[in-house]
């Protein structure tokens, strides 16, 4: 990937660092400042694009000439970033981990000028993907046990972005995809039913039905609103009938008292005795519709959820910071007004068995009893620690995401107004933050 | 671009139209159905890569393997979908032109599988770059004559997404951008100041302020709000007249009460005779902060824009749509609630001398006199019709985007509730959806 997917002062810094040789090795800590009101939680996701960006971070002829020639960088400079590799190692939380405020998701520690130039795409990517599977987690908590499809791809941000909802997506929890491309990438069932422009391609619903029937006998989603829902239910019927379907067809609703008519496409199914026609929802979905169906008693069997989830609408970013914690062997701080500091690399001990909320404290520090370490090594002198392919880093992400969501107390789980467990701060790293500010304190008076 | 960045449905129809050999043409609508709530217009954008995905949408054999063994397709419709590629003509309104709801930004006419299957990229590319300009437009209505940088490449949705912002928000008028390959790409001054980290990697702030003046001596911008902001301001003053800068030097403010500081910034400078030093204000900007800051005669030169207009932070998406409306020789349209379209390929007619709504009507009827034509052909039989530079096709655009900027009612150009401009419907349109409905009527019954 070109070092230049990267903000212009990371490289003016990079530069400044690498001219006068400033080469010791500085850890800086990835972490969201504070939730989205309607978040009780966050799902860690992006890890893995996360790692891959640095392990391919390079400059190239092009790039170099660009920053000779544009930014003005000097023949030093250049000669220095031609030879530039990310070497650093990096601690972080699994991805389906979940995770609360002021927690770090990630600590990198390289010689300053690599850590500097790679804060823009670590944060770009962690913040994303943890935003996206942060909502989805939402949307499956308002499901029950209904199955989920993310049919986002249209609206995301861009077509590259398509591809991280469905990610995201997956690691929460979501059984499909619409989003063909990312199915094969990250071994997800690809899901698709038919759209309106299908149905008015035909001279009619029917035939519109019957033509799809015969080609996708298999599993069959008939889209039943394009002209008056009962009408399409009705049709289908018939054409499930004449056919003789007896695979797992469904019919999807995409408009409308989506409760209502739920309920009367079911009467109308169970009476033509097909008890086992699925009943598919769609049309602007997020959580708080879902859990309204779901409350209403709706008979749906499974919910295409899009933009909303996929752009994680209600909170479409995090108050993420990459910020430095130690630079050589002195532990470092920031003072500004809300966006304060604590020094040094960090990890977080997890009540796993109870549910008191998170301990921040120190990386060297032993784990206090009955605690659990969520920051694990990830990368070393630049290598990759795993060897996980796409699939598989998806796979085990939902695993965790599932077993987190197990021990995630209800009142962080709740849709209304959850209540994110605290993070606590350890006394050593207390002790810590209290010493060094004390001497920044005098060092900048 | 591979064939498989669609939805799963698109595939299935556009199979199920090779199979039974459904080869007419058809024409699609891309609009937004309803603006969100504080949008008086939208600016159009997209356009560009749209058109590049259109030439580029092929299956290669990896894609038809994937289709075959996943998905289940049978050979003949994957020997069809190895040799399709996008054969159509597109209209569509230029890049950086103001539009409204229900009105096309872009209707695409091709063989009926063609236009369905590129329908999940032609939405997203164009809603994504829509939805980021119209809100980068607003932080330009907020920030008067103030110059406006891009600074969201760390948290927009992907690494992909940041040069898409970058771009969207340099055709409404931003005047630079942090992402260095955007900047590159598209032709735009990349900007960048330093972070906290660097102020902090040395002892103090002073020594920070030195290196990075020695560094960048033609234009550097001090980050002066680490530890305590007046502090910051002074000893960023005494680095200036330690090393006699005389070029456009300026300080940036992240945090804090802007207003209030900017002031206090601006009196320790020009007490100093620094009266060109810039002051730059960041830290979670937005049109109404912005606005906020302009009425409170803030003196700021400069603001750096990041998260919350990369991603629409209040309206992270559009309602948009991409609809059948005429199929061969026969115009369609649809009835779901709330979702009803009109039939026929569309043109809009704009009072360019006079502010009266813009006027939807049929592509062939004339037009009204007075009125432009808001679309034009910018695709035939697969290709461009344009031939435009990366760079230039973003500076035709801005330059569009400032004259609908100058023609557009103050009542739909404010911050706090505008009004859009209601497109009405032509006489010869409202006649052609008539018939038409009366038609479907009969045949859904």
């Amino acid at each position: 990937m070109t070092g230049l997917r990267t903000d212009l002062y990371e490289l003016r810094m990079a530069a400044s660092y690498l001219r006068r040789d400033l080469t010791d090795r500085a850890t800086f800590s990835l972490f969201v400042r504070r939730l989205p009101r309607r978040r009780g939680f966050l799902v860690a996701a992006g890890l893995d694009e996360a790692l891959a960006f640095l392990e391919t971070f390079t400059f190239d002829c092009d790039d170099l000439a660009y920053l000779r020639d544009v930014v003005g960088f000097d023949k030093p400079t250049l000669t220095a970033l031609s030879v530039l590799r990310f070497t650093g190692d990096v601690w972080a939380v699994p991805e389906g981990r979940v995770v609360f405020a002021d927690e770090p998701l990630l600590e990198v520690t390289a010689p300053i000028a690599e850590a500097q130039l790679v804060e823009t795409g670590l944060l770009n990517l962690l913040t994303f993907q943890t935003t996206v599977a942060s909502k989805a987690a939402r949307c499956r908590l308002a499901a029950g046990g209904a199955q989920l499809v993310d049919f986002a791809f249209r609206r995301t941000h861009g077509v590259a972005a398509g591809a991280g909802v469905a990610r995201a997506s997956a690691i929460a929890g979501f059984g499909a995809t619409s989003h063909v491309e990312a199915a094969r990438r990250y071994g997800l069932p690809p899901s698709g039913t038919m759209a309106h422009s299908y149905v008015e391609a035909f001279p009619d619903e029917r035939a519109a039905f019957r033509a799809f029937a015969a080609d996708f006998p298999a599993d069959p989603i008939f889209l039943v609103d394009t002209y008056d829902t009962p009408a399409g239910v009705r049709a289908a019927v018939d054409v499930i009938r004449e056919l003789g379907l007896t695979g797992p067809a469904g019919v999807r609703l995409d408009s409308g008292d989506l409760a209502a008519l739920a309920r009367q496409t079911r009467a109308i199914l169970d009476d033509a005795g097909l008890t086992g026609v699925r009943i598919v929802a769609s049309g602007s979905l997020d959580e708080d519709v879902i859990a309204g169906l779901v409350e209403a008693g709706a008979p749906i069997d499974a919910y295409g959820v899009g933009t909303k989830m996929g752009v994680s609408h209600d909170a479409p970013s995090l108050d993420s910071a990459y910020k430095l914690v130690a630079y050589g062997d002195r532990p470092v701080l920031k003072l500004s007004p809300g966006k304060a500091t604590l020094p040094g690399a960090k990890q977080v001990f997890r009540d796993r068995a109870g549910s008191a909320g998170d301990i921040v404290g120190l990386r060297d520090e032993p784990s206090p009893p009955g605690r659990e370490a969520l920051l694990v090594p990830v990368m070393r002198d630049g290598r990759r620690l795993d060897d996980v392919d796409p699939a598989g880093a998806v796979r085990a992400a939902r695993e965790r995401f599932d077993a987190d969501l197990a021990w995630l107390p209800e009142s962080a789980r709740r849709l209304a107004d959850p209540v994110p467990l605290t993070a606590t701060v350890s006394p050593a790293l207390t002790a810590l933050h209290e010493r060094v500010a004390a001497r920044v304190g005098v060092t900048s008076s």
